[in-house]
């Protein structure tokens, strides 16, 4: 397997070491050399490295200290906007700021995204997602200033990994994600097998008992990520995409 | 730069030729190795590769040679219903089919995504993206008996390119897509010089040529991305989000 992919990790300690020029360049074309929807690379990314943004995004992040640890916050955003001014300054009538231009957009930003993490770990560099991009969508778009037609997607931090590495976390068994040829429905014995290790887990044990939760499942819904958290976040990044000219009331 | 993101280019024309199912087998292991939402893998891939599926497939995607000529059509698709299924057998209860959770799990299945497409190269193997597959989502649902909860995102054919090998397609300068800091607006000038390689290349003036329009950006508004086309694809797969439970106008 590409040792990249094989290896890969998310790292959240970083050390105080910056980036240098020439490997931020070669982790920057590797993100552009992903497959782009009709090659319109609908995307932009923003690399914030310095210690006033990281700061400023901080508090999007949940203050997370690896945001301001980190040598540099990269966020991915699905981007119409260039191309759409493209169109304007030639006298054509772009129409790309709505839903599926924001699906498209996301694709692409995010097929970016991974090459990107690919390519600093083969630089000795290491990353994590933030999936609390979503959250605070709204602040983000002010702090990085976002014009119409661009949202932010997925943030990357990346800097020199903090010894010592942490190990690669546990996936499901493949048959739990891969399906042939149709949709396989899952029985309650399926789910019991493909969960078992993961419920099993010294790991697991110790959550269990720190969070007084009879399960693990019920630590996901009751603590990690309950309802009125993703009502909440579905709201309001559904409001940012209506405010970034991607969403309307009318496409319904 | 790792060799598979350096030399990816977009394979539509196959051999002949299965993938042997331990190097399918690889590169499907090489997509669960990618970051996931809180370690939750909330997407499922389908992997289509008997005739009868791909030929029910090919008309989802415009009926594209390359679909029923692949070896494998691989559809990604966000899942919370998996993860929500155990919830329910442990007494949890999720909450996860709504707009937020779409995201991550699109998220999910597009890094999954570019992991495998990067570890097919490694074994040989082309891959093309189809950007389709949100046009006709409602078919794709039926087809793949998709349950709630599910929904395709991206799809991937993979298999043996056919020779010659197509070229690297061009890409804009870098400082098109990267932002230092903040959003770099883009002043009429910089459009001008980040678009003047690729309106000036060969392949534009044979494009313009053929479709006797002043300038590329018109072949994009009028001929390949219109609006109403542009419409009516937000529309269905607003659509079928509803269908699926990841959305709903008390959203908003």
């Amino acid at each position: 397997m590409i040792k990249e992919i094989a290896q890969h990790r998310s790292v959240r300690r970083f050390k105080d070491q910056e980036i240098p020029q020439e490997v931020m360049h070669e982790m920057l074309m590797a993100a552009t050399r992903a497959s782009t929807t009709g090659t319109m690379q609908l995307y932009s990314i923003i690399v914030s490295s310095s210690p006033e943004q990281k700061e400023r995004l901080s508090p999007c992040h949940f203050n997370q200290p690896m945001v301001k640890q980190c040598a540099a916050v990269l966020t991915f955003c699905a981007d119409v906007h260039r191309f759409s001014e493209w169109c304007f300054a030639r006298d054509a009538e772009p129409s790309y700021q709505n839903f599926a231009w924001f699906i498209n957009g996301t694709i692409d930003a995010l097929l970016a995204s991974e090459n990107l993490s690919l390519e600093a770990q083969a630089h000795g560099l290491g990353i994590c997602y933030l999936g609390t991009t979503i959250y605070n969508a709204d602040q983000i778009i002010d702090i990085l200033d976002l014009p119409k037609g661009v949202i932010p997607v997925a943030t990357v931090v990346v800097g020199y990994p903090e010894e010592p590495m942490p190990t690669l976390t546990e996936r499901l068994p493949l048959e739990a994600v891969v399906h042939y040829e149709k949709y396989k429905h899952y029985t309650p014995k399926d789910i019991d097998e493909l969960y078992y290790e993961t419920e099993n887990s010294p790991k697991t044990a110790a959550l269990l008992k720190e969070n007084d939760l009879p399960n693990l499942a019920r630590i996901f819904t009751e603590k990690r990520y309950t309802k009125p958290d993703n009502i909440r976040i579905s709201r309001d990044y559904l409001k940012a995409l209506i405010r970034q000219g991607f969403m309307s009331k009318d496409l319904f």
